[in-house]
């Protein structure tokens, strides 16, 4: 074969839009899989409906209906009490990938792509060549309906047929045709994915309607809106080099000290007074914009060297262990759980974030197997169900390295629920898909940590109950033979056998607890998590 | 608390470019976890080194050498002898994401996303604030060095510090540094990968110079050019209505019946005629640019009421089984093997791939464990292996669901290596960072046909040898008694002892066959697979 110059090979040289690869690769936004294509459409609207109402402060109602239209076709419809978008934005919100109003900023949400909406846009298009029906208000008189669709090839919003509708209700509604999609009721279906989110959102209200026609309804169990986190300034723990470049290099201030102060979480003028006179060659005096590479690789190790109080806590906000514990017991009725919130840690680049665990036991927990039961992990970003992806899921591994066996809990046979929820104002998504959060170290053990003391926490209550079982057996069996024994005692001695049973029933219930018997008053939810950490 | 209007949200509204987001995702480049994050950017230079010096016609040579530099910090550089890149292209092709010459066209390639090398260029910028150093000529007096980086607001290449250099060899050498990685000498190192890499690549000469400063070399082990594969058209079996409409509308044929010849695979004038039959509705000699959304689902639900030969095989280049086979000898040294190429298959979107399967006995096959061995499972798509991501991969999900058992292996126990590699024009993987295959029915079915085959191959293999060890413990049990009984009969009969314990040894030896010795010669590779295909 003859060589091929380079100049022949690069004639055939193009760039594209991020439109075009995600159309190609549509299964890195979740789009692969019948199944698993229709849930992530629904994931995508839902959770776009719950962070815009939080974000106007409006309890979330949402509702979503989903009809069949032939075979693998099926019309999904969400409407929310939101605050609408705004007719000049509408295009570029739900039909131009990576735009948005949450990517930039440091704030807790569940989206934070600006990819999501604008994916649903693109897979209607390429499967069923239909528009997305935009019926959409922001207040009295600013109704509006119209048609939207994504000219791939520049990634611009294609948007058509808009009509004032000055009578809609706030919010937004969104209506859209897929094909290659497939209802199913399974661990990994529609039905499943918003009884999760329910489960983590008791603040909202969510109306599903199935393909049958059939009503489903996630009452609103908790009347306030959750407080609201507040967008986090970077630790400067957490920081890189570059990192701290780029602030710098984008800074307003006109001073190092002041610019460290002004854009970083704890940073004091105490704190820049300790960073003096642990990088003397740096002049905190200069603009930050004059910062060097080396400059900032000094001031990075000097931040390791000072002491800092933890982050703030006003920028995470967990579900909170009252609701986690209310949504359970709703869900699993168990005879028993705990429940673990940790303490705010840090991931690189500064970013802060909390985990939330809990394990309960019987009820409904765990999943019906052959043999008894097993273990369930379910598993929850920033209140968001993740149903898929699990194998390379943080939560998964870290579930997996916990020494359940340790704790007398056996995921096995056990009816266990496992829960986790990490919330951030940036989750590490494995993939664009957000269906699996990347296995940083410092979330893994703190997942791993949350979850052996919520296991030491049920561990008490599962031992005594397999004790008490266990002896239950015990007295049961000896019990069989209490008769005989009177009977037997009563022909030797003469003695009344009744008397004699009654005696001998005595005798093994002071030996052995006549046990067996729920203790309901335990079983309530009123333990605390052990202060204690475990270090291994 | 107040709530808040979309008009006050919605100031907040930005759009970003690729860039970016991968800037703040990194973890989705494979750039989470700092020995991971080493071995995928020797992954995708080398990747591109390869693909180059294919697509050129050059017998590929890759030498990658990396160097430790500080904590966490190593210097990476790779040569190849490939064609080069020209000077006015360097900057789109290392340092912009989503530029490339692989992307658009469906050819089988390693590379297909054009964001690796512009990923590597991103990554070190972030943590070391350093530029890629190039080295590179074309041609005879073609050689330049220069310095990129990436404006990551704009997605565009920064060069810099451009000198001539007329005497620099062919090829390409780029050299990076890096932090917040590590070298690790482990199954998910650079080692490994470079080793499986050999593996699938027997015709590239590699060599690796680890950070101890010890160079490893991967000689060529067959010295012709792999048969380039030509690229695909598109099969109309795997279409869907919206690729027919985009390709009719961008095509150049003044008729529907042409377009549909020119355009797809397998569709033959006389094919044309079938479906005329077929759609009476649509007109065959309109312009395809006049094709309705209609029109193209009428043709892809004819498309299937049509018999069609299968796809050509000139688009898909396997590895093949011979090279496998050899490749698998030089690293395992198997006591056997079985090895599987399958015909070609459709995957959706008209994709033509080919799967390749095999299953090595013995020898280094496996992984020694405390009680033994246990199977290993090695992935690789297009040759390239696959190390991390393992748990959502479609090559994973495939061999777990083989019964292993059926064909009397056990991968808990044996010294048992299972190979996968799927070549395709277009691999679906899970993620930009290509380490997964997304979980497609086509490719699963595929893979499980694929390794049930190589397991029948190897079944019997390993089934004669458990009954050969069995034989042989029971033949040499029953000659621990035969001298005792031969002394005990002579005594008896007066009969020489010595013939009688030989008469004994014969008749033993005649009811089991003398076995435990390894028969080599059907050891060696003749062995064809069964024809007949697994139906469950």
């Amino acid at each position: 074969m003859a060589e091929k110059k380079a100049e022949e090979i690069f004639t055939a040289f193009k760039e594209h839009s991020i439109a075009e690869f995600f159309k190609k690769n549509r299964q890195m936004l979740g789009y692969s899989g019948k199944i698993r294509s229709l849930v992530t459409i629904v994931h995508e609207y839902a959770t776009n409906s719950l962070d815009a109402a939080e974000e106007a402060g409006i309890l979330p109602s949402v509702r979503i209906s989903v009809s069949e239209k032939g075979e693998d076709r099926y019309m999904v419809s969400i409407t929310d009490n939101g605050p609408g978008i705004p007719k000049s934005y509408v295009g570029k919100a739900l039909a131009t990938i990576l735009a948005g109003t949450k990517f930039h900023r440091y704030v807790q949400q569940r989206g934070q792509q600006g990819i999501g909406a604008a994916g649903c846009t693109l897979f209607s298009q390429m499967t069923t060549g239909k528009q997305i029906l935009v019926k959409c208000s922001t207040g009295t008189g600013k109704g509006y309906t119209c048609k939207i669709s994504i000219d791939t090839v520049k990634n611009k919003p294609v948007v058509s047929d808009m009509v004032d509708m000055p009578d809609l209700p706030r919010g937004l509604s969104v209506e859209g045709e897929f094909a290659e999609v497939k209802y199913e009721n399974s661990d990994h279906g529609i039905l499943e994915y918003l009884k999760r989110t329910a489960l983590s959102n008791p603040h909202a209200e969510i109306t599903f309607v199935d393909p049958t026609g059939q009503e489903h309804k996630f009452p609103r169990s908790v009347q306030v809106m959750p407080e609201r986190p507040e967008p986090a300034q970077p630790h400067p723990l957490g920081l890189y080099v570059n990192d701290l470049l780029e602030y710098a290099h984008a800074s307003q201030e006109r001073k190092i000290s002041s610019f460290l102060q002004e854009n970083f979480a704890r940073v004091s003028s105490g704190k820049v007074a300790e960073l003096r006179e642990l990088v003397k060659d740096v002049d905190f005096d200069k603009d930050p914009k004059q910062l060097s590479w080396d400059d900032s690789e000094k001031l990075i190790k000097a931040f390791k060297q000072v002491k800092w109080i933890a982050p703030e806590s006003t920028h995470i906000k967990p579900i909170g262990e009252d609701q986690i514990r209310l949504a359970m017991k709703n869900i699993f009725e168990p005879e028993f759980m705990h429940v673990v919130e940790r303490k705010t840690a840090l991931l690189k680049g500064g970013i802060p974030f909390i985990v939330e665990a809990a394990v309960s036991f019987g009820g409904f927990s765990g999943r019906k197997t052959d043999e008894g039961h097993e273990a369930t992990v379910m598993r929850f970003a920033n209140r968001v169900p993740l149903l898929f992806d699990s194998g390379t899921c943080a939560i998964t591994i870290a579930a997996k390295n916990v020494d359940w066996k340790r704790y007398n809990l056996d995921v096995e046979k056990m009816p266990l629920s496992i829960f986790v929820n990490v919330s951030s104002v940036h989750i590490p998504y494995t993939g664009v898909g957000k269906e699996s959060i990347a296995q940083e170290d410092e979330i893994i053990e703190e997942i791993r940590l949350a979850l052996m003391e919520a296991a030491r926490g049920v561990q008490k209550y599962v031992s005594g109950k397999m004790r008490a079982h266990h002896e239950a057996t015990r007295y049961n069996t000896i019990m069989r033979y209490a008769k005989q024994l009177s009977l037997d005692l009563s022909s030797i001695t003469s003695k009344d056998q009744k008397a004699l049973e009654k005696a001998i029933e005595k005798l093994v219930a002071s030996k052995i607890p006549q046990a067996g018997v729920k203790d309901e008053e335990t079983a309530e939810g009123t333990e605390q998590g052990e202060a204690a950490e475990e270090e291994e």
